[in-house]
């Protein structure tokens, strides 16, 4: 015997998740059931629906937005500068520093042979005739600094360094983590510290 | 700045979720953007629904179930013997293994000083009348070895001693582990519950 079969179901939906094992997901259906506002839940159910038809990456730059253009690329005030970024949260902490005017471009993912996932899988295939329609004069390279961070960051360097200057972000991050999890100093830091790749 | 709204309505949504914190949040969140298959969000969505429509705790025990009576009730074999548990998890490990033949009553809850849960809070209201229906014979109170869940099964034991035979759960050492990592309180219990081999 196990739950009824809408629950069971309802736990197998939970379990899709990335990171929700058998335990949280079985924790959270029962929430859902004995523990939780039924409002809240009848939210949580038409806000994924919502968030589904309403938000999607900026088509110029990857930023997740509810607009054509993202609040970044409507900005006339930003600098010729292009951060490229790994993922939208990276680009929240970025901002949050407030020390980068300048444009971005999420990668949404990152080259890992481990993954299977090759320079096609991801954003990357505006970014060219993207720098050249915008006058980007500097490309700051903020992926991770993992491995395969590292290797992202190889290969738009070779992509680009003919073209432009090409710039990593600066080590100031401790080797290993996520930009998501830095400190804000530790981010200013990283920023004044930009080294020529 | 952050996100579009939509997407922030559905970390909050997620935040709801206890053991869901703003982190976890935001990831299931974006997940369900860049990561998910859009299927798998869409069934989530109604499956919430489906579960909120469908199940809810069986009027006679609090089995969660789909049924006006759960598989328990319904089953004419199950002996006079009547387990309460805190939860339909507890219940689900019990059938497990195979060695309870008789009824539930779950609580779907605690007394809790601390948290501010009464007896009136609880699925006790009925159990009285319950145990007088079903010409139970022995309760077995199976409540959490916690501060809370014994307080629980102090308070349910002084509720019904007068009329039928009440037990506690066994105490002792848990299988497959060593005495030297068993805290006192178990020991303690252990050594008042030996039995002759």
């Amino acid at each position: 015997m196990k739950y009824p079969k809408a629950l069971e179901e309802l736990i197998a939906s939970f379990k899709k998740f990335p990171g929700i094992g058998p335990k949280t997901a079985e924790r959270l259906a029962l929430h859902v059931l004995l523990g939780a506002d039924q409002e809240d839940v009848k939210s949580l159910s038409s806000n994924l629906l919502k968030a589904l038809e309403e938000v999607h990456p900026c088509k110029n730059c990857g930023i997740l937005t509810d607009q054509d253009l993202c609040f970044v690329c409507k900005d006339y005030t930003r600098t010729k500068q292009l951060m490229i970024l790994e993922n939208n949260k990276d680009m929240i902490s970025i901002e949050a520093t407030g020390q980068y005017h300048g444009r971005y471009h999420i990668l949404n993912g990152v080259i890992s042979a481990l993954n299977g996932v090759g320079p096609d899988d991801i954003n990357l295939g505006s970014l060219k005739q993207r720098i050249k329609d915008e006058g980007i004069t500097e490309v700051i390279i903020s992926t991770n600094p993992t491995l395969d961070g590292e290797m992202t960051a190889y290969y738009i360097n070779n992509l680009l360094k003919d073209e432009l200057e090409v710039y990593r972000i600066g080590y100031g991050l401790p080797a290993g983590t996520n930009i998501e999890y830095a400190n804000e100093t530790t981010l200013i830091k990283a920023l004044e510290g930009k080294r020529k790749m």
